[in-house]
Parts: C-alpha cells; structure tokens; sequence
C-alpha cells in the first residue's frame, strides 16, 4: 500500500490532535535518521503507522493480541503497552508492510527493548520529544538528541522508568533490558 | 552450628563498622518479625548471616558463584549483587543452615525478587533502615515500616531504583520483578 493511502488510514483511526503527534513524531524521526544515518523513508513509515490501534476500544485491542498471538506478555502489563504490538501487526497484515525493522520499530516504540536498532532508536526517541511533548526535561533531552543517539534514548528511558515509578505503576520488563542494553552500549 | 560460634565466624569476616551495620539487621529484623508475626530467630540468623562473604575479594565471590553454579545471572550484573548469592551458599554449607526460608532471605536481600516471604520482606527491609543508615528519605521509610511492611519494601525498592538510575548503574531485573510483583501484592 503506497504511503499517502497508509496516511489516510491511520488518520480516519484517530482524534485529530492525535494525528498532529504523528506528524511530530514523522518530522523528527526523519530528522533523526539525517542525523544518524538512517534511512529517513523507513523512519518515516514507522512513524505514520506507530499509533494507528492507539485508540481501538483496549478490548479489541487485546483481542487482536490473543487471537494473533502477538507478545502475549505486555496482557500482564501496563495497557499502554498494547497498541504498538496491535500496529505492528496492522502495518504487516493490512498495510503490506514487509520491512522486519520497520515493524520492529512500531512494535517497540513504547517499551523499548534490549539491542534496539538505530531505526528503533530514532522513532522511540521522535516519539518521545516530537515538538508536540512537553514534560519537565523534554528540552535537555532533546538537546542531547542532537549530540548522541544512545544518551539521549537513555536519558528517555530513564524518565519513563521514573515517570512509572512516580505513579505508582508497574515496569515492564523489557524496558529495563532497553535500558540496561543502552548503558551496554555506551560502557563497550 | 550454634548462634554463637555463626556470629563468631561472621564478625571475623568484616571490619568492625560493618559488624555494627550487621547488629542493626539483627536488632531490626527482630523487631519487624514481632510487628508482622514472623518468628524472631529465623530473622536474626538470616541477618547475622546476610553481609558474610561482603569483603571477601570480589574474585573469591565470582569464583564462589561459578564454581558452585549459584544463581550465575548475578555475574553479568552490579558486583553488590553478588555477595548475597554467595552468603546464602557459605550459611548451607559451613554454617550447616538447612532452613530453605533462611537461606532465601540471604540470597535476596540486596536484590529482592518476585513473591518475596514475609521473612525475605523483612530481612530486606532490615537491611535498608537498621538505626545506622542515613541517606534521604530513610526516616520516611522508617515510618512507613512501623505502619504496613509491603508499602515500607516497595517504598524501599523505589528508592533503589532511582539510586541507580542516578548512578547511571544497570538495574538488576530481579529487582523489577520485586517491584512489580509488590505492587501486585498491594493491588490485590
């Protein structure tokens, strides 16, 4: 399915201000991968679809995830957790989508996880500071997006983890592995 | 082996400053075990044990830990890890420990894991507010630990977290689990 058709899809799925953060994610996400030597078609793709089951009722959210086998265990965790493994595998089976790093990139643009690719890097990243966020310590990170990929992911997942830590809420796993990688990377 | 000739061998082991660090567990975990119903003498024997192998060289602890195939994830993670794991081995093995919730609540106590006895909670917990610990925050904790054990840990564990999220140290996934799983606990 050709770019512009996916654009209309993904937006008839969403309120309007929601769509606006995924204008924010795709422009940064393409001016990560400049940065960084990504490929910005491949950032960009990611980003229109990462939140296209964002706002599916959470049944049927859920459903899509137990029906089709997907990452069975975000069911134990936090619901935000939900739509990106539900719109990695819209972008697969109703979008064509057949690049494996690209759906990666929407699978773990929420979590996180260990060994991230420089593509998941950048849409977890764009998504986090897209010029639409704000939050206490977005502007430092996103100082740091444009000096280091890697810190910058970390200084991300850092808040994300306090962020839970501070409401209460429980972590997913997987988002300390990306973290503890993160640190991996930076230490080798 | 009797208590005596254990708390003989265990100070033996340390320097003096961490000795008196050792009878603030006991005492502590004395008086958690009459707050929540816990017997008294399996918590202070697992905490005259808990800090035994601390100094010894962190070669003898890695040794100790692949030698005897001992919960061998510690070794990729923060060396402070590693000491507990070994101590629940030296309480088995030359101090002739054989009550299995004992040796838990060593092997656990810098650490934390998912589904924690009452025991383990309170050896924990123990060790993070004896009367000789003093960073911020601990009198709060200290509160909290006179008023529900669960909140107190979780509180503690939080507290951990952000420590090494500060330090820019890799965060143990055990300890997440604990996290977790207490949150659970206190939700149920």
């Amino acid at each position: 399915m050709d770019r512009q058709r996916i654009m209309e899809l993904v937006r008839a799925e969403m309120p309007e201000r929601r769509w606006r953060h995924t204008e924010g994610v795709m422009e940064t996400a393409i001016s990560l991968s400049r940065r960084y030597g990504e490929d910005p078609q491949r950032a960009e793709l990611a980003a229109i679809i990462h939140d296209v089951a964002k706002f599916w009722p959470i049944e049927r959210q859920g459903n899509a995830i137990r029906d089709n086998g997907l990452n069975l265990d975000v069911l134990d965790y936090d619901k935000e957790l939900w739509h990106a493994v539900v719109g990695a595998w819209v972008a697969e089976h109703d979008f064509g989508v057949t690049d494996v790093g690209v759906l990666d990139a929407i699978r773990y643009h929420t979590s996180g996880r260990r060994g991230m690719s420089k593509l998941e890097k950048i849409v977890w990243l764009a998504d986090y500071i897209e010029p639409g966020r704000d939050f206490p310590g977005v502007d430092a990170i996103r100082a740091l997006s444009e000096e280091h990929l890697e810190k910058a992911v970390l200084a991300g997942l850092d808040g994300t983890i306090g962020f839970l830590i501070a409401k209460g809420k429980r972590i997913y796993p997987l988002t300390i592995e990306a973290r503890n990688g993160m640190l991996e990377e930076l230490n080798a």
